[in-house]
């Protein structure tokens, strides 16, 4: 971060936490759990690799997560992140986005570093990575306007916007560590239902979870309008809770708080709630089914299982 | 493009030139020169290797400086670009900054899936070019706000902004064709003087350019109480002009139109006209002379000559 220009280190630094807006030590800041890194590491370490081989994989991959959440914050124009002020809204737009601009170079920047045919095929599968990012947050921004499409379309999205990443960590990571096919076919599967279950519990927590744990506004999806897994569910349920939210929504716009309440009974009492919390479940399922078929040490195995399960239900 | 998302494959296009904002057949756009690309075959020629060869970096620089234009319309809501609206203006902030995205994506993914020593130190040097395109745009931010600075910093901040990705194109050209460091080298600072003598040039055709030819509406940097070159010139001069002109700044804000003629008129009283089309003819013939010393066919340095001169004076 200190090779950047000295306002990019100063947003970089604060959204990751390192320091106040002024550059100051931070105190307020939730220091990041790193994910996406740990899941690069532990799948070179499955693969029987020390973490070394895998660091450029889990920097990179962190670095571009972080480049897709400030942009992200610049598109949705969210006020807080981890319960902080976003970048754009302490930084500025131009600012957010040369930043975010900058960790994503920065990213593919270090690992195209290494010279190994191992890097060179991370690599390839970071920047599929970036672009399907990319695609699923395009997916995302007619869902923010109110489209209505189909569940399995909102789980192609949630495939692009969040699996893919996943899939991509434990994919450098094992790639990285010289593992066999079927080892970085089965973690990137794992990581795909792994990605779908979080993005179905995420839907669920926005609206029915604890703004302290999730440190956003509460019922924000609600308030924006935003089509997610439960309303989605909810409106094709074919049931009168269904039929009165769709009619509810035709007349969306400027909810008060007792409106997005009702609006939260109305999707359980479709079943909506019930459908994105089925997803979530069977989708963590999946992956687990996915990591018990792997050929890695029972420690690697138990280590995955227990942060797939830390990642969905956000609780150790 | 066909594999992005619809939505950044209809604003990149567009971007290109390819199609009106809905899809249909352009008729207004002025098709890109795409001058890096140009750079890099012509290196790879320079260097005795075919087209073919380099292509893939031909295609990456191309993708990357449009990532580049695309997020620089977002920063500076700048509404025009080639006498056509911007990506932004016509879709939204929030598809211009993932479409940006989605093509330095692409750059970097097109060109790892070369496998060659080659390709990979031509990714390094695009991905160094591209984190320094961030730091260049930066360092404009705080221009774009009024900063004073020197003109030596001016250069520098051209240099990362303006240089940085043509003497990537030049070097990652003629890295691909196998070329001689040497002539790697001199090829790169050749693109790194053209970069500079381009940006002096730029601001003086910014203010006393034609719009119709610049495709911008008149007098915009000094609208938008822009630092550039010939400001940055005149304020340094110690001539009674230059003072006027830094008593005028101070109370800046809102000026009309027969306000920023004056400004521009004090500016060449002061100098800065004069100190800007300096820079820019300088430049222009130490890129010459870096062109001169290459070992290479007259005929490439005949046609690098004849490009560099069209870059810099747009007219062929």
């Amino acid at each position: 971060m200190d090779t950047l220009h000295p306002h990019l280190t100063r947003a970089c630094g604060y959204h990751f936490g390192w320091w106040s807006a002024d550059g100051e030590p931070s105190q307020d800041a939730v220091p990041s759990k790193f994910l996406r890194a740990t899941l690069v590491l532990l799948a070179a370490e499955a693969a029987g690799a020390s973490h070394t081989a895998a660091v450029p994989g889990a920097v990179a991959v962190e670095l571009l997560h972080n480049h897709s959440l400030i942009h992200d914050d610049v598109i949705d124009r969210d006020h807080l992140r981890r319960g902080r002020r976003t970048v754009w809204s302490v930084f500025g737009t131009p600012t957010a986005v040369l930043a975010g601009d900058a960790l994503a170079a920065t990213a593919v920047q270090h690992l195209s570093q290494v010279d190994t045919a191992h890097a060179r095929r991370a690599l390839v599968m970071i920047t599929d990575a970036f672009r399907r990012i990319c695609a699923g947050q395009a997916a995302d921004l007619q869902l923010e306007k109110g489209a209505l499409v189909a569940v399995e379309d909102y789980l192609h999205m949630a495939a692009d916007k969040t699996s893919a990443l996943l899939a991509c960590s434990v994919g450098v990571g094992a790639v990285l560590a010289g593992a066999d096919e079927v080892t970085i076919d089965r973690l990137q599967a794992a990581c795909t239902d792994l990605g779908l279950a979080w993005q179905a519990a995420n839907d669920v927590e926005d609206i029915w979870g604890d703004p302290a744990v999730t440190g956003k506004p509460p019922l924000s999806d609600l308030r924006q309008g935003k089509m997610t897994l439960p309303v989605l569910a909810a409106l094709v349920s074919d049931t009168p809770a269904g039929r009165a939210l769709a009619a509810r929504r035709a007349l969306c716009a400027g909810h008060q708080s007792e409106d997005l309440q009702h609006i939260a009974d109305l999707i359980v009492q479709a079943g909506g709630r019930a459908a994105a919390e089925r997803v979530a479940q069977e989708r963590l399922i999946s992956a687990q089914n996915h990591l018990r078929e792997l050929k890695v040490p029972d420690a690697s195995r138990e280590a995955f299982t227990a942060l797939f399960r830390f990642i969905v239900t956000r609780s150790a």
